[in-house]
């Protein structure tokens, strides 16, 4: 049995990574194969405890090295107890974030060494890597009115991170787009300002060589 | 102002780290110091509630790596929201243990590759070390009589790190002697072994160029 393919989604905040992510589950395993869909942090009972110390904090918000290694507790629960051994099944793994949004959110966002993050990284997931990212790009415009109209459907508010301000969120996009830069062989990076059919389409594309 | 001294406590379970702190805090304070005295896992709101997701889960066990990332976010909100403030304000700080006890614990203990634990404590503290540790040493078979004393007079039963198994507490106990040797400018080990008076004297007198 040949191991599971690891994809992992990224991008700032409005990107559509949770829709596209559920589209590219259902094309999947129309195609045949075996599919898990984890989110981060979450994915385990530990990761969800952990998602609701960092997100809507008030009484003791984590500071940036803290909410930092939050994150990564979370993902190296993920990783040993639920992607790993999936893939060595042979299953499909599709994860909403990984390492990429670590560099991405405390390294260009909060401003934390990213040498020491990377590294930090490596230690949390055993050094382990998707095969695919598909990086989600969307220019900030759109990001910020998809989200006020998912707020106004689901009656919903935005989190702490979610509210950061735009400085954060074009630092975000420029670190994203750097780490891609940086493993062409890894990233995909995809035009997500079009409707979701369309996205979705591109996203299928640039898989259809592994599928 | 001058700024506050560090001290840190480690040792393995039994080795009467809290005892001694608690008495070291009030000796200092009558000398006329100002004393913070805090304890890992925890000292904050987010590192109690780390502590209560490390300690004695049952439902979803952290593994090796989640749960040294879960200590280290604790660490890092103690330091950046705790210890360093009141370090810059005078206050000298007692902590009921530190990095020490990532190295020994997670590392001796359980087999994590030491270098990436040293380069970890480094991110998470911002690269603050004790002034002063305190290694307390105590033969295996003195910790575990005072363990069982001590479940015996609060009616508490040991926790999950605390039931492991003889050969992992040998291994800790190596840790920490190996720890003391690389660094014995930081480090005192004190023979722990004896009455609560005699250990305390010890301490007194290992700290009093300090005081």
């Amino acid at each position: 049995m040949s191991r599971g393919v690891f994809i992992s989604f990224e991008g700032g905040e409005g990107c559509g990574k949770s829709t596209q992510s559920l589209l590219l589950k259902a094309a999947l395993e129309k195609e045949g194969h075996r599919v898990l869909l984890t989110r981060e942090p979450g994915g385990t009972w530990l990761g969800e405890q952990v998602r609701k110390l960092i997100k809507d904090q008030s009484d003791d918000v984590p500071c940036a090295r803290a909410e930092t290694l939050l994150f990564l507790a979370a993902r190296a629960q993920l990783v040993e107890k639920v992607i790993a051994p999936a893939l060595d099944e042979g299953v499909w793994v599709i994860t909403d974030r990984f390492i990429d949004s670590t560099i991405a959110y405390q390294g260009y966002g909060r401003g934390l060494d990213i040498a020491q993050l990377h590294r930090a990284n490596e230690f949390a997931c055993s050094s382990l890597k998707p095969d695919v990212t598909l990086l989600l790009d969307v220019e900030p415009k759109e990001a910020v009115s998809r989200r006020i109209s998912r707020e106004q459907k689901q009656h919903s508010s935005a989190d702490r991170i979610e509210r950061e301000g735009e400085l954060f969120h074009s630092r975000l996009r420029e670190g994203f787009a750097a780490l891609a830069a940086e493993e062409p062989e890894r990233f995909r990076v995809i035009d997500a300002n079009g409707a979701v059919e369309e996205v979705q389409e591109k996203i299928w594309t640039s898989l259809k060589h592994l599928v």
